[in-house]
């Protein structure tokens, strides 16, 4: 089942549904808990899609892929590479990234995003997968020039327009079969199966479930498969998991204040 | 003012207060917006002091006293030291920080937390003081042994319980006045004037402002003086800055499971 949140275009009302074929079925509860169909449905053209959720809190892993070919190290790090981003750095697959001023180096990461759906705490990795509502993509933007000398990376993740997801929020996804794949101004840059992936999602939940209470609603970042590159502004990036969809977004210079 | 928030020892029930004298008033509403007395108090013994306000976001910066007879560092960092607590750490003045298992460096961090009480995108250091709702402390617990060999502070700070704030959320703090304090079992282990502060709190805001829009209810943590300690489980930190309050917590194992 895809999940999609929308603005309505007529109006700008902000809604939530499920698509089936090219049409929005609004519904309206919470959908980690319950929630209905109202009756009314829109086609895609009548409305500007926004990003799935709003993420309770979104959590990003580093260096969590080897490129084809690398063989995956022999021990998994005692302590992964974890960074938060803020829930002010999320758009939707229409809205555009911002390039700061005087910011010159800016890369799109394409990302398989998990989205947990209850409340977890002290999870065995063998159960993680009952956490997991669903998959989005993630485009995990980062402006490495502004990483700290000590491996601080909070301030490079952080700008606003910094998180594109979408398009879609898909429950069904069969992983054996992901790619994740990225095309800079239409040249595919990114393409990976998951089985490149150093920690897997389970072990991703369940270390992080033995830290904090993970919340329905937390987006984990599960890394960036090899190829990222860095963008300018006027350029198109198109972060792809054939079964969720295409996260589209186009880069602009900041807007003159 | 002193905002608070509490449970009711009766019923459980959560409640937003204004504290004057011993006495809790309780109001209605967005205390960053439209709020109003309900016309009932609560005497402070018959309630339990949850933290003062559920914070959106938790931003702490790293490094940012000298040390009292040090001088300050002649250039500010190009990229300070921020990092990001999850609001699921976040506990009352009279709940428990616990220890997690086989965690053998725990450390308290009395700081000034400065509350965020409206959006705040590209401000001036000037106008910074216009952002500011108020100030409570935290207590920025970390678990060193969790710090990434890279530089990462966020698996360190992330634990449940590990952000202490609160007694209350003070509108009006003399900051020439402020002290700020910590006792260890009884002992004072951290007092510093905001003067050995390095980032000053409108350099903080402006800072964050120009890459993240800063939202109301968002708490930056302004750094820790020097003398934090270690604690172990069955301890007890106050943290303490008059005109605020005593924020006093006691150490604990994690309950068997």
């Amino acid at each position: 089942m895809k999940f999609a949140r929308f603005a309505l275009k007529a109006d700008g009302s902000i809604k939530q549904a499920v698509l089936r074929e090219q049409t929005l079925y609004v519904i309206e509860g919470d959908i980690f808990g319950l929630w209905k169909y109202k009756g009314s449905s829109y086609d895609l053209n009548e409305v500007t899609l926004l990003a799935p959720l709003e993420p309770h809190s979104i959590i990003g892993v580093g260096k969590n892929y080897i490129a084809a070919g690398e063989t995956k190290p022999e021990q998994l790090p005692k302590v992964p590479v974890f960074f938060y981003k803020p829930v002010t750095s999320v758009i939707g697959p229409e809205a555009d990234i911002v390039i700061p001023s005087g910011v010159t180096e800016v890369k799109f990461e394409s990302e398989l995003a998990v989205v947990i759906g209850k409340q977890a705490r002290n999870i065995q990795e063998q159960e993680a997968w009952d956490y997991v509502f669903g998959y989005t993509i993630a485009n995990d933007v980062t402006a490495p020039q502004f990483n700290h000398p000590d491996g601080h990376w909070t301030v490079s993740k952080s700008f606003d327009t910094f998180t594109p997801l979408g398009p879609y929020l898909e429950t069904e996804l069969d992983l054996q079969q992901v790619r994740v794949q990225a095309q800079h101004n239409g040249t595919r840059k990114q393409d990976s199966e998951l089985e490149l992936m150093i920690l897997s999602i389970p072990f991703l939940i369940s270390y992080l479930s033995r830290i904090l209470t993970l919340q329905p609603g937390d987006v984990i970042l599960s890394g960036s498969p090899a190829g990222a590159e860095f963008m300018a502004a006027g350029e198109l990036i198109e972060c792809q998991i054939d079964g969720i969809g295409l996260l589209r977004n186009s880069t602009v210079a900041p807007p003159q204040s």
